[in-house]
């Protein structure tokens, strides 16, 4: 999930200085305003370490008018706080009415530590999210707004932020002795916090990923942010639950490279020869033919989704697929607008009538990320209801893999110039222009909201139990192939490994025992056909 | 928390057949506007065995229109089931629009089933249930209106009743086989549905605890519950969380013994002679100022909160303790309206602040009660605020003893007759007059309201880890002694028993090691004191 916050977003020092003294502006203002409301707001800062957190901190206290708003730090816990229940030290920093305050790792530094020092386990760790979950909304449904921010960048930047702040003699105070580790265990504190960010990103209080490295974008990010979660709050004083503003949408810092996203990063030039594609291919399609009746025989069902912009080549990757394999295995379910009685139900209705049973293959040609793409761009769902759906559809794809079902996610990407190819091409050969509407042109005109979306998609769904795969799609042969290869690399490690358990999740309702591992993986079965 | 379905409420012929024909007309015509609007209504019936589950749901299907209500009951799962994901089961069975849908259980059975049966532990059981959680509140937002019903009865009321449908041959039949284990282990089930329905006892999807022994007062109450919750709904097709009508909220079933509470089932003429009192209160008062030391020297806490009818005899209880306890271990918050600071905070906000630190005694007269009492009775709180407090309150208590502090809730309860005398007592003897407001009589007016209020009261929040400790008050003498007796006992087997975990909170937030068991249990020490 944190892809987004390695894309090297950047603010130039022309943008920066242009845009610090607007915003400066509105945040006073809206603190002003605020302070004539019975809105507490709580900022809340964390990351992965050397991301600066301290400076983001200085940064909106200068921009603040500092009365009103007070910042806390929950470093050892004072006598007095260890002598009482754990949630006391939070109750006393939370904000008066009117207020501010800024909460370095609040309630999350802890849970987050203990799980990166192994001294609890996931389902422990789990059932303190869900605490926290709780306390969150309970203030929130009192009146609060909470902010919170999640600091983070790639491994080398980190290291490189680390080593400068050691080297300089004035920052090396800064750098307190555990931070080292850090750094050498990025990968785990990064699957920790993964968890924690995914567990706590609830439509009421979503977390805010920001890139951390260039300084000038973090900064401005977080005050844009901020000013617009006040702002939103402050037109709907009913209370309603807080909407902050998505990572980088549209009013987040501008300039050429602070609004480039995850799809940027695919380089789309990449691209396969026709000889060398069709071997490739008939190997493809041969081995997937077989893995799908050794699934069968193991009762691993799979899900294969399909999203990605218009003209991709969805359409052609599925064939390639459901051309190789037994049509009794599979069923494809284009996903339109939904009927009436889809309409009668909740969104995801639809899409668990179709889920697969054991041993089968549902391809989905669009699917339930339509609540974040279409619905979102378009204004079909409204901003609480797409803002909700995320953790929806963890929740739901959780459910799915942990029953056993191999779920693939893909989102095929082109770039403008070639829809446009495609699009006249359509519109030129007779047998493809049923594919083309209105509605094709209309959206390609929406090219900057759909990415904006598309980023925000992959940041809060991409998770370690159902990633997505990003397929560079200028290429059809190399989107093919690489659609196919992702295909029977994790069908073959799925049914290699017999049926996974997503760490923590325990089905105490689930009676049925853990399905047998299959009789045989696929490399067993070959050698005894070969015996 | 199932006290108050042990109470005895029951409905005469007369009085059912006369209020169930008004019901059966507003339930058919509430359903008919249902009809025409986007709400799905999810009923759930739940609880004991022998309650008659089948008979409600046969009751239901003959009040309401039947096109429009599906019945489903999740017995042995299918092949098309087993095959899928565990919530496809339930996926297949929610209702469209405007259409009621009758679970039997629903995805209630099995996590019930698999603790009780030990399949899983109460972490696991937790974990689930807060699946459970998500899953209703993500229908509830969409739309969707949840009645869950949980029926209960005593334990003798229950084998009595399962005796009869044993020796009934045309009951017979429906005795599974199971059943009889279930009166066996009544108590092991007990604790383990308590633990489900406070866990899942949402504001805006609240259980219904119906009293089940008397089939008419059944019957009606559900039949009024849920046309109270339909027609709430329809009322604000908003869509705002639904707030079904509260067990025996006044609109229920009436007749003399359709509305009498868990404190008319106390003994009030219970009294205790002066001079047994006298050498009893002596013997008391030596003994908690001891145990007070012993809980400081273990750094054991203690919270004691008061409630009860104004005049009934709060104050004099706690001059009993506090006038033997050493002053410097104690302090005693009394609770009025709240300041201006605590009102610029979130309601619990005032009681955190005061929570003791390890060893000392924290004493609240009046408490964080009041939001489901004054506040719900005199309409300072608004409906979602009250109902949204039950759930947040057993948190609240769950960390306070998650963290060692031992919790004693008092309730000091009068009859009407005892209040006027004391009123007027009061009123008559100058250095009391004080005691006295106008208030107090106005609240005397709201009697009916604040019994129901106090009843729901326990049956929400008199919890295994904080269970309330009713106390019959109209002699002072045998009041006085009874809090005193309790707080001695409780003190020390905490004391005794080391620091306690609730069973399923795992600190994972928590660094610190759990305190050590106090050097001396009260007893060994007493011996050590004769060595």
């Amino acid at each position: 999930m944190f892809e987004a916050t390695k894309v090297g977003r950047t603010v130039s020092k022309e943008d920066f200085k242009e845009q610090q003294e607007e915003l400066r502006t509105l945040l006073l203002e809206a603190q002003r305003e605020l302070r004539e409301t019975n809105i507490p707001v709580v900022v809340l800062v964390s990351g992965v370490e050397g991301a600066g957190k301290g400076e983001v901190v200085n940064r909106l206290n200068e921009w603040l008018d500092t009365r009103g708003v007070q910042t806390f730090a929950f470093w050892d816990e004072t006598d007095e706080e260890r002598a009482r229940p754990r949630y006391w030290r939070f109750w006393r920093t939370l904000p008066p009415r009117g207020d501010i305050t800024i909460l370095f790792g609040g309630w999350y530094a802890a849970p987050i530590e203990n799980r990166f020092q192994d001294h609890c386990n996931d389902a422990e760790l789990d059932a303190e999210l869900n605490r926290i979950v709780e306390f969150e909304r309970m203030l929130i449904q009192d009146g609060a707004l909470i902010v919170k921010f999640w600091f983070h960048m790639s491994e080398e930047n980190q290291k490189a932020c680390l080593n400068a702040l050691s080297r300089d003699d004035r920052s090396r105070w800064k750098m307190m002795p555990q931070k080292a580790k850090f750094s050498e265990h990025y990968r785990v504190f990064e699957q920790v916090a993964e968890r924690v960010v995914q567990h706590t990103d609830q439509g009421i209080s979503p977390w805010h990923l920001v890139e951390a490295k260039d300084t000038r974008y973090r900064d401005l990010t977080v005050g844009k942010t901020l000013l617009h979660a006040i702002r939103t709050r402050l037109s709907d004083p009913g209370g309603a639950p807080n909407q902050g503003a998505a990572t980088g949408s549209l009013d987040m810092p501008s300039g050429a490279q602070a609004q480039i996203t995850v799809l940027d990063k695919l380089d789309l030039s990449k691209s396969l020869a026709t000889p060398k594609y069709k071997t490739r291919m008939t190997e493809l399609q041969k081995e997937i033919n077989e893995l799908a009746w050794y699934a069968y025989n193991a009762k691993r069902s799979t899900v294969l989704m399909f999203e990605g912009v218009d003209a991709g080549g969805k359409g052609g990757a599925i064939r390639r697929i459901t051309s190789a394999i037994d049509a009794r295995l599979y069923r494809t379910i284009p996903v339109a607008a939904p009927t009436d009685e889809e309409k009668a139900h909740h969104y995801l209705w639809r899409f668990w009538r179709q889920v697969p049973r054991a041993g089968y293959i549902t391809i989905y040609d669009r699917s339930w990320y339509g609540r974040v793409l279409v619905e979102r761009v378009e204004g079909y769902a409204s901003d609480t209801e797409w803002r909700r759906a995320y953790s929806e559809i963890n929740r739901f794809e959780e459910q799915l893999v942990g029953s056993g079902i191999v779920l693939l996610k893909f989102w095929i990407h082109i770039d403008q110039d070639e829809q446009l190819k495609r699009f006249q091409d359509r519109e030129e050969t007779a047998y493809k222009r049923y594919k083309i509407t209105a509605d094709d042109w209309r959206n390609r005109e929406k090219w900057p909201a759909y990415k904006e979306a598309v980023n925000e998609m992959v940041a809060r769904t991409s998770t370690q139990h159902a990633p997505w795969t990003l397929v560079e799609g200028n290429d059809k042969p190399y989107t093919r192939v690489k659609v196919m290869r992702t295909i029977c690399e994790s069908l073959e490690r799925a049914l290699a490994a017999g049926r996974p358990a997503i760490s923590g999740y325990v089905p105490c309702g689930d009676k049925r025992t853990a399905a047998p591992a299959p009789s045989g993986t696929p490399v067993e079965k070959d050698q005894k056909g070969k015996g």
